[in-house]
């Protein structure tokens, strides 16, 4: 059974950024894993903290609530919650380690993780420097002797807010219309940011139109009508072109 | 059956840096058609010009009898030279609907030819330039109408003779191990190049070193004894990441 | 009365990347020109090339009518058709030199043309090459003496179809919203590409999004609904940051 | 009362980089706040450690009553020193979410920093990590709640030594020809450092005449005689271009 | 004797951004050759075009005779005048062929051109493309068969106006301060650019103090007072770090 | 006597990137000192990890054993084990100071250490970042006042293992032809690492090859047969081009 493995700094990133490579893979069989480095609770619920009596573990607690039923909705195999704070995030070497032991678990066929520059949050480029970092340490048969060390899988970026201003450039378009209504459902998990349904709505539909025009363009493309977009890492190994 | 395209701005260029896809494609059963845009006389060619008796003519013939031999041993199923000139190429409007003739008639499923920029050798860039041009103009409803236009194919760039300065980063290593010796003896062919034969297959060896290392690494990636590595222009499109 | 020029490479371009910014300006009273080089009838007219009955005049003259409906709906002061042919667009020395008559007719206090790259269509970074060498043939004193010379408009770059992949980075969101119903009429006006009014309305709609972030962010933005964004050539001069 | 605040790696950083900045817009009337991570006092007080008896203390001392009387000489409103030493500067959370308090106190219309990279000055490209990642948390609504969050305020990187090498590119240009006296006498208060003096009046002057050339060029850009330029981070959200 | 060739697109460009570099190497007993593609009598020459009764043959005497004045003041060894016209440049076949023949008569051990790019001039990015590809056509065997072909002289690129607006990044710095006197001398033969004269100077003096800070810094560095900054194209081939 | 520092991150990084360097100047008289700032005892020893009764004391002790040996044939000064632990490699506060008082001792005329960027490797680019820290420090006045403060040495970074994956781009190309059979004694000590030694070879021969290309190309480049490539982080500062 193949796996994926998805490194999310906050709690919901997952879910607007590749929720339908997520269902997509589910439903081929993978057994995909998240990991929630944080549970976005401190800068990504707005909403949230302008409820009356709201507390810090309030905030945890909904947040936490909102990724398993998006995770659920998705068809996620296992969700793992780091719980490491957020704005700012910050990994230490127990906690790089640990997520070392998941990577090593889940042996991932690929990983999906966030771009390599934002400037508007900065947890986000951290959490795939850490992604990158762990790769390697997951890889080393010097950590953990005994184990099985992992192999050399693909880290994925999966798309930020604004492409543009984050120096992401995607290489891959993926055709995720079968699973779009449950992306969609997933997508209406997030009650605390209601203002982004419509804007990865209109993502996904775009995406989708470049899906069209790079699989074959007016002489006749696939038409898919959902798409998400990733950046590879590492060249591809293939037997053909 | 499936085709492919190469456009190669001298007639030796595409026996270094894409013979082994090219051997691998035919032998998969491709149809792969090269464009020599010129035969690479002037510039490429200093061996024959200290030959005694040399004109601009025995060159070309010899280097034109090189490259279908080479051509031969990779299995090219057609080789049209277009006799250009080099040193610096050059095309006119003619010439570059010349070359969307060949596209549409070709309709390949993937196009390959050089890196986009190239400070040693100006000819190179400039046949990728073309490459696109040409590219757009067979997608062009409006270009012969009635012709049937052309897909959106993949264009490859194959490996430039300094890769770092010249801009490329490949993102695809294919494995020719079971075409080397096709692509030794098309090597082999360009007699009046031979201080390039042991740097190629250095390159070859090193790119399957690296083959290795991005499909397993040290946990075991596939015993690829050589490649060659490409860098894709635009986005693939998938069902699968 | 202040000005403002569009280079477009097709008639249709400035529709969809600018119309936003043009129906803006003016409304505000700016006399804006919009010089389209070619009606894109070869490249981007695949609808009317499956018509019976077809022909390239047919094709100029269907695209013409649709550019000028849209000029009309979005308030251009005049529309300049050069009519240079498309696919591949290309401007001897006359034809650059009738672009700088235009521009030191206009004097704009800012122009606006296409991206410096797209690899998917070599017209419109050419447009954006040409425009920049007109600029600094305006500035020349020594061009057709006696006429004013051309001050430091700004070049702004429109947003590319697909802008990651061409090396687009929008430093400029202007809001739109109050004439988005222009813009919308004017896209409506381009019948023959009815398969991207959905997706320039999505870009819209995000952009808009993005004019709320960077304006404020959950903090209180100012609730755009409708924006295009603009990548800068130079640098602005100011009296505050 | 409009607010700028300007983030200082080093206490005599602001003078030379944004010292025009900061004295024109206090003119305005905007409340300039200057926060000096460290006083720079190992790194960029060589002359002070060459005098007799000189000690840590009293190189700090002295570089405190240097900055202090330059910016009084720029009209800073508030001068914080936070004293956390300097090659290498390091901020830990409790330092980090002090200068998230100021930012929140001084709710900045927009923000002053250096350059996102330097290979001579490992503190400078630090102080602007973490500025952008003290400019996230101050917007989180969980961050200390009920305080008011941080709006999108712009930062603007300052000018770095050797620019090319920091790759920092400019696209504002300020004209600060009516506040230069005050910008040259701050400068001679940095009597340290007089090495220096010469080499940011040329600057001054070099940018004025860039000033020029894009505020007209030869057709008669506005007279400036001394300016400072700034590379943005974020996008402006405009309602003309 | 060694010799050195600059490719200049305008007649004065040779003065601000290498005339240090010519009158030093001539002093070191270089033959230095300088290729005046044209006399920037259309662009560059707007003071002149003011004058009455101006004419372009006027001009381009008056800048010719600017330049030789010049070219004398540094030691130039060879000034030799395309005369192509400028805003814009343009080389056909036969101006490269001339120019490959200045290269090979030559023979320079070193080559000094433009930035690659340039947004406000694009003559200038257009001579370095030219001088590329000359370069490279004087090295082919095939040209004019018989001649001796050019070696693999190192290309630099010397500073545009606005260097990080064009992407130029230094990578060696040229101590002149013995020869500024020449240079200054030059420069103020450029009588129509009166405005340039103190601009260069200011930079002169900082690139020295770049000179100083990279030779040692404040453990000191050479007291160079007048330097020039270039960018090299292809890699150095030493026997030494 | 000249000297030279190397800092490795792993114990064997310094031979095969920069061995040959290493050798030639150790010959020319350079006192040559390599810092490892690890053994690479988890991440790099994959086989000596599958020994049976292997420990991590045995591991750095076999890795040291090697590192002395090929030290030992390269003709290193003195070798110095800072024994940090790798995969992750980290340096606190002591561990930096500990590297400032070597660079302060040895005083190298250049320095050479990784690249700047590794998604394969995140130990190497982090060793570069310290250097460069370190660096600074070392040029720092206040620090250990009345030692002897560092100049302004040359950086060089040496070659990563996929050169284009790395971003590195080599400006500097280094004839070690004299010393390569040192350099190949000391890869053959790399016990551990036996799939390595054909890659660099490799690499020395087409580097070789390059050599020759840029040293004079067909008109005849110095027969160079092994060669070191290194990209520099510094402008370098000359009195003749």
């Amino acid at each position: 059974m193949p796996t994926a493995l998805v490194i999310s700094a906050h709690a919901a990133d997952f879910v607007w950024r590749c929720g339908g490579a997520i269902a997509l893979h589910a439903q081929k069989g993978y057994d995909v894993t998240v990991v929630c480095l944080s549970f976005g609770e401190r800068g990504e619920s707005a909403k949230l903290w302008k409820e009356p009596d709201v507390t810090l573990d309030k905030v945890k607690k909904a947040r936490r609530r909102e990724a398993e039923a998006a995770g659920k909705a998705l068809g996620v195999g296992d969700m793992v919650f780091f719980d490491l704070g957020d704005y700012p995030l910050d990994l230490d070497r127990d906690a790089k380690f640990r997520l070392v032991d998941v990577i090593r678990k889940v042996q991932p066929k690929f990983m999906l993780s966030h771009s390599l520059d934002d400037p508007y949050n900065t947890d986000h480029p951290y959490a795939t420097k850490v992604a990158l970092e762990c790769r390697m340490i997951a890889q080393a048969w010097g950590h953990n002797p005994g184990e099985k060390v992992l192999g050399a899988p693909q880290l994925y970026l999966f798309e930020p807010h604004q492409s543009e201003q984050c120096g992401w450039k995607p290489d891959t378009i993926l055709d995720i219309t079968e699973v779009w209504d449950k992306k969609r459902a997933a997508i209406e998990c997030m009650e605390g940011q209601e203002h982004l349904w419509g804007y990865y709505t209109n993502v996904a539909e775009n995406r989708a139109n470049q899906f069209r025009r790079n699989s074959g363009g007016q002489a006749g493309g696939r038409p898919a009508r959902y798409a998400e977009a990733f950046q590879s890492i590492f060249p591809r190994t293939v037997d053909e072109l």
